[in-house]
């Protein structure tokens, strides 16, 4: 089973954290909440959803897990301000791990210049930000290239949970 | 004296719509709200601040303001997921209005693609958007290119006022 960071903060779009993390878990993968201030408390935008941080980035590796997820909604905005939060999501994209990256996620990999020639989706507002990142933007509930797993919305979780899921599971196969 | 178009959505930061309002209003400048939907109020994400919305930028033409005023926080982010509002922006870059963006204001500009070649600065979280819309971005409070004001944060407002003042002086000058 996957050990999968969860990279969040304040303002999450809820149901973009909430559903891969009930799937992942139902699946039997661990999951461990990195976030700016490690013992804090963040919540989603929506729902006020609850997320305890267990670690901040620059307090682990990741080296230690082996997949990301990045939820959507102000989070990414917060986070990608963080050079710590920024070099974790870059070193998942380095190591080629698996990297689950829905609505406004993508932000993350921008900042840390990681989509350079890769074929992405996001959340409609980062269209341009997508393309002037050195990315082809597609218009599709899934995409997949390699490692990387991308959605645009929350009306796009059920095929993002599925592609995740595949992509945990041939990760880990023998 | 101007005919000032603010350009905003739910969850702006408060400060950097009422302090450039304020101060704009007390030099006897117009303001009028342009947002997603006429008669509708929005609210600012820290202190919940009102502002009526007075037509919608489908509804209205850049040709009737002087000058545009693009705050911060999240609103930037809803309105350029809006074609009408991106139109709206992009027509008082190619008039050479002075435009007064701030924070997350760029992000307005970026998907409008008016940012190329252009001396900007912004918030921390969108740097490398602004680099990679082909901008030089500089660190500091408030930058100057032509007919485009740019600032950083709340901290930089009362030079971004400054600066935003002059400039309508100097384009209503005889």
């Amino acid at each position: 089973m996957a050990r999968i960071a969860v990279i969040i903060d304040n303002g999450f779009e809820d149901s973009e954290y909430t559903q891969p993390a009930e799937a992942f878990a139902e699946a039997g993968h661990e999951l461990v909440h990195v976030g700016l201030t490690a013992g804090s408390t963040v919540h989603g935008k929506k729902s006020a959803t609850p997320v305890a941080i267990d670690v901040a980035p620059a307090d682990t590796d990741a080296g230690r897990y082996d997949a990301l997820l990045i939820p959507g909604g102000y989070s990414p905005d917060h986070l990608r301000a963080d050079p710590a939060a920024v070099s974790f999501a870059k070193a998942f994209m380095d190591a080629g791990k698996p990297v689950f990256s829905i609505c406004h996620g993508p932000q993350m990999l921008i900042t840390a210049d990681k989509l350079r020639g890769r074929t992405v989706t996001g959340y409609r507002s980062i269209v341009q930000d997508i393309k002037n990142a050195g990315a082809a933007f597609v218009d599709q509930e899934v995409v997949e290239d390699g490692n990387l797993i991308t959605s645009r919305d929350p009306g796009d979780l059920p095929a993002f949970i599925e592609a995740s899921l595949k992509k945990l599971q041939s990760a880990q196969a023998p």
